[in-house]
């Protein structure tokens, strides 16, 4: 189950940072690694940070966006360091790991870490079905990326070397249907911005809030496919009737 | 509490892992450092990897010997990689948290951190009242000495954090809007189906299992208040563009 982990890490800038997130990740048992425009990439610095996880650098995938990276993910979580305006479902390590934990095994997870200086962006963080914060010291909270990757993915294979048996359904019983791929929930809140539009209901000169807090809504629920396929359903025809 | 526990790195080789050592403490709440005899410090390299965490390394004690390390301390615990031929008590990170958090605020402890290379030798893991084990990958098992700390300076962490305020925020910041009570959520309901009947996706004939569907989607997402008058709002300019 942790080889469907994927580990995202957006525009990192120093490239001994990969290497010993990678390192990280290797030592907690995951291997899959995508980095989203690396600064520099290949580096001897990430080589010799990484020591024998060389293999998690060499199998990691390089991507022009996030888009990209997320494609193929159905639960999507960003390390945040900041609360932010809007809120947003946030957990610790250890209730990300509950999360994660009781999942089907075929349900890919990326967790996305921002850059060294500023985090995740805005946007970035609302692609995220959660946020994961890791309790630090107030007065010292910048923590190093691959400090913030060792500690998750320890919290990730804590949960599974642990829970095994613990392991109790999220639902009350397993979910019938598979839940959607970031791709799908992508286009979904398209077509929704766009019928919105529209009907008038969003004014793309005064946007607002409107989005975020709809993507919000949606994102917590972690909507399974057949859900998504309802609400693309209504949203076309809701646009036929108006075109009429 | 977490001031009366002292990180002890023995012979410690690269004066980079004593300064991301000191970064992974301060950001857990840790500042009691203790250096037993290291290659190189202070150095270029520790100051670095530090960061902003360079308090911890100017009050950092060097010491020539484990004894002038501990002679204050009461509980001595020391990270081991491999198990050993003389059977030791074990316990993982939480294990460990689990056994400092309950102690009095008065009783020193120390967590010792062996050299790069060989951890700790038998005379001094024979010092320990504990051992404490990372479940790591036993295929790739060595984890880097401030990976290491920053773990378990986690789990001590976290067992203050949640033993102090259980009534931390779901939501990384309090929720700024009241939740939706059962009766606005009805008539969202009642409204939703009305509006999906208007523009003909519902079949008040063959309504299958829609209405229970996209209820058990929003309702999974608990709304909030604002949430609920979003969704009424963007239903009612549904139907006005319908009817025009």
């Amino acid at each position: 189950m942790l080889k469907n982990i994927r580990i995202v890490l957006v525009n990192t800038s120093h490239p001994g940072n990969i290497g010993a997130a990678a390192r990280a990740m290797k030592n907690m048992g995951l291997s899959d690694l995508c980095l989203v425009e690396p600064r520099k990439f290949p580096h001897g610095d990430a080589d010799a940070r990484a020591a024998g996880a060389t293999d998690v650098l060499e199998n990691a995938q390089v991507v022009d966006n996030l888009d990209q990276a997320l494609s193929d993910c159905q639960l999507v979580v960003g390390a945040s360091a900041r609360s932010r305006t809007i809120p947003w479902p946030i957990v610790n390590p250890r209730e990300l790991a509950a999360i994660v934990e009781p999942l089907p095994e075929d349900v890919r997870v990326a967790v996305l870490f921002g850059r060294e200086d500023r985090g995740l962006t805005n946007d970035e963080l609302q692609r995220c079905h959660h946020h994961v914060h890791i309790p630090v010291n107030e007065e010292f909270s910048s923590l190093n990326i691959a400090a913030a990757v060792q500690v998750i993915t320890y919290e990730l294979r804590m949960s599974k070397v642990l829970g095994a048996d613990e392991a109790r359904p999220q639902w009350g019983t397993e979910w019938d249907v598979e839940l959607a791929d970031n791709g799908e929930l992508e286009r979904l809140f398209d077509h929704l911005e766009e019928t919105l539009t529209d009907v008038e209901f969003l004014d793309p000169e005064k946007p607002r809030n409107l989005m975020p807090r709809l993507r919000r809504l949606f994102l917590r629920a972690l909507p399974d496919k057949i859900e998504v396929n309802i609400l693309r359903g209504m949203l076309t025809a809701i646009q036929k009737c108006n075109r009429r």
